[in-house]
């Protein structure tokens, strides 16, 4: 049996220690947060205990960390996880300091443990079966991507602050994207963006729109548009071009019920947002993260991954702030 | 140069006149109507010019007719034209007596005269297309067919009362399809139906609602739904089921605009009706007939096409009516 | 806490134990199957025991069964289910024979006992939503139903000969759509079929491509097509068409990827097979039987549901042995 | 009447001569090519006549001059028709050379002809459809656009040396969607792109793929990704995203033909190529010309227009060349 120890028993937390307990021969021993109700409510539900952090460090036999805490707090649980030899499953990002995230990585590296950074996109069935079809060469060599990465609203105001900016909070997955799927790193960023939504955002230092291209070592070409409040809700596509075709990845629908009536054909808009569009890549991350806990599989989202898709939103927002192309 | 006379100045025959003066080396002579303004008005738009019936069978230059002219005209219009040797081009049904239909086609076989008869659909791009991609197999042997046709509403009650009622005036066209693509013919013929729209419907003793079963000599099933008024529009759609694979035909949309709103994903509705819907369609049999009139082709849809669809017509009328199965 | 028994251990049953066990307050206590391997590798799987049926009904702590055993077995189990005073689960059919399924009814009626039969389509949340949607009146009167059911293929047909026939095993499913879509009853059925796809299915006196149309008594119509082998795998469509638009539910597809090729555009198929595209349905269906058990819902698939689809089976069984439309 | 003159017998001349013709009281006079045998082919086709240029402008009875010959020829023929006081209809791009255009465009201006540029893009049922729908107020105020503008192939390299480069030869129309759809302005400019094809085309100093980013006066922000070779045809498709939603225009597909086969379910690739897709539009533009012509309608697509495409491509050359964002 495997004892494991969440942090984290907000919104994220929550699915992830849904996943954890269906896991066979894996025991969800503490949930821990700041705010002890929720971690009391999220460990009664599924028979766990709460714990401070230090509890949990200090417990040998907790062989797995969940980070799904406050990105502020992902760094210091990395490294004393590190030091404790206890295999991590961490959110994205890393930490919004390049520099920290690299000693986060540095450390899993001398230490040896498994560590699987939360990019949870990589695990979705559309995405996943579209990245193996590439594999399978049904497109050829992949020459463009083009990512459409929309949320149906902006976060608080409060959370914008202490986001790291558009690029670091959601464009971060989108640059996941860009590496895994050209298989390929970038070579020069440019961004532009505007506060399209909400003043408020413009005022916290951000924007709510953003349209990014990066070109990549081999010249391959990538663009990213992206917007905070898409009136129509979340909308999650991406389509790459290959030299023998295009492959697409569509929104996931609720239904399949379509309407006819008499002013015009109507389907369902796209899964609410990231808890339902990405319902069944969660669970199949926090299966993954077991198996390579169990030696069974190599980390498929490495801490290494985390770090460079920093890097990316890392040159983004200065290619927006400072008006020019950044060269990596 | 072939000169041609037009019969039928309405809906139709505007369509009609305007193929025909496309077609290389075809000159549109005549235009007949007993509504001489009709006449008047579409024989001036194409330099053709009015004339009474007896005029054109006595006018030995007019090598062709197309007849689009009221269904009580036809018989007596195609056994004039097979006797003075004129090519016909003649609108679906043949006549609404089957006898009578069928006296006419035995007129055009004595006399040798080319004739086409009105079955657009078969010119139809998308039509035409799925029947040769079950020809060049597909889906290899077709097995069972499921034809959706729907009108965006019913015609005026008086017209009704002259139509023959729905099997002969709206499903003709099915039943044509049915034999076109199965390439097989009826054995047994099942119809029920009902007055869901329009109370005067069921006055004028029609039904605005049908379900039809015809089972083929070759044991291939095809299953018909049809309704006057479909609410969201005209839809016309068929599908086929072999051996091999499932070919759809699709509706046609006025546009590829899709709107995702707050609360859908919204797309056109489907062409208006026949004259937007068939538009091509209507080009190419036009163009098909003059093709035959020069001998460079062989009718495709021959006066036995339209005297058998009228047989199943008048089989799937008496099932409905006597309220029992009909074998053909 | 509700102690369960399962019987059955096969296909489905699988798929019942997983969602018994994910329910809160209930315990898979014992599985029973034929097959003492089956059933013993699935309790173990859920800490379940196995046993026979005599000790399931002699233990009083057994407040729930659920009958996923073959269909011969059901109407005994039931009625023993009903003596005991256990909440019943069970497959569809209720039982191949009319009168006995009646005398199931009947038992669960006299004993009060709640029962939930398994048409699991009810609870999918593609036609789930649509049937709300209907009620919500977004289509006004519905009118007519066109049911598109075809299997990716054929069962062995040793299972065939056991099946009571396509329309009792296959179609049960298009009926109980037909009777909750409409929100009608059939007053005449009308049956043909073919066997198209292997001369084994007609030698076991079966067939295996089907169409049906049902008059209900209000005189709406439906169309069901069926087919035992769809080459391009499991096609479950259907479309209500209604006094203001029409409603369709589409196939579910695995993934959201599609193609561009050289060639053509191509879309994934849909899910493999009814285990995969009702995987939802079948968790949906075991929470509302467990909602119904507790007393917090009202059984929405009743064993008069049960009765019903099955006189309409036994009604298409006869219209297509016998030729004739067959009044019920 | 209204005589007009054809300059260019090539493949676009040969549509637009097509369209002429089908115009009310417009006659086809003058065919002028440098290939005498393309002119004199198209000019019987019609009726016409084959003429020299001098020929044209010197026949004070030609009302109008429809500009299809080859780029270099624009100005030259533009600022003759402008001198002469001849109607313009020309084909995009009105000159490679920014200030060239700009003396066209006072030309026109100061003679006060008719001048409509061939952007026929602006004329497709699709695209005309969504701009009338952004203009009622659908989707609320433009915010971001997403151009997808690919080609099936590309041109032959000495057509490339010619062409003025990727940006003034085929994003020439993309610029102009922009400017049309967003009702605004570039305010900077950023292109990058590579050869990603042929090296036949990076020998001649151009370029087959492209990644271009505009941000508008008004802070909008638009993305266009293009590519010369697109193994699976010729794709034009964009959306808009506004404050309440999204519109997109889609690629139009020969049939509507879908094939459901054991690998996947396969709809056709988008109409074939330029002369396919834009048939309508061709069509459309022309008809808008002669309304001009007449006084019956505002040039949709003026010189001017012309000029300020022109401008978005020669910022985006520099762009690209000098590698750097782009002030206009």
């Amino acid at each position: 049996m495997t004892d494991v120890a969440l942090f984290g028993a907000g919104r994220i937390g929550t699915i992830h220690a849904g996943n954890i307990v269906r896991q066979p021969d894996v025991v969800l021993k503490y949930v821990v947060d700041v705010d002890p109700a929720a971690a009391s409510a999220l460990s009664r539900r599924h028979g766990a205990r709460t714990a401070d952090v230090d509890a949990v460090f200090d417990d040998a036999s907790v062989a797995a960390v969940v980070i799904a805490s406050s990105t502020d707090t992902h760094a210091e649980l990395i490294l004393r996880a590190a030091k404790a030899h206890k295999a991590i499953f961490c959110e994205k990002p890393v930490d919004l300091a390049l520099d920290r995230a690299r000693a986060c990585a540095e450390a899993v590296r001398s230490s040896g443990v498994a560590c699987v950074i939360g990019f949870q996109r990589r695990y979705d069935p559309t995405f996943a079966s579209l990245k193996s079809r590439i594999a399978g060469g049904e497109i050829g060599d992949p020459e463009m991507l083009v990512v459409t990465s929309r949320d149906p609203g902006a976060p608080p105001v409060d959370y914008i602050k202490r986001s790291g900016g558009i690029f670091k909070d959601m464009l971060i997955h989108d640059f996941d994207i860009f590496r895994w799927i050209m298989d390929d790193e970038g070579a020069t960023v440019y961004a532009t963006g505007s506060c399209l939504t909400d003043p408020a955002i413009e005022a916290a230092g951000d924007i709510d729109a953003t349209a990014v291209t990066i070109r990549s070592r081999r010249g391959r070409l990538a663009q990213i548009n992206t917007i905070r409040r898409a009136a129509y809700g979340y909308d999650q596509r991406f389509e790459v071009i290959g030299s023998k075709g295009l492959l697409q990845a569509g929104n996931h629908r609720p239904t399949e019920v379509v309407l006819w009536s008499s002013g015009a054909i109507t389907a369902d808009k796209p899964e609410h947002f990231f808890l339902e569009r990405y319902r069944a890549a969660y669970a199949a991350e926090m299966a993954h993260f077991f198996d390579v806990v169990a030696g069974r599989a190599r980390a498929r989202t490495s801490i290494d991954d985390g770090v460079m898709a920093l890097e990316l939103a890392e040159a983004a927002t200065t290619s927006w702030r400072e008006k020019r192309i950044v060269t990596i």
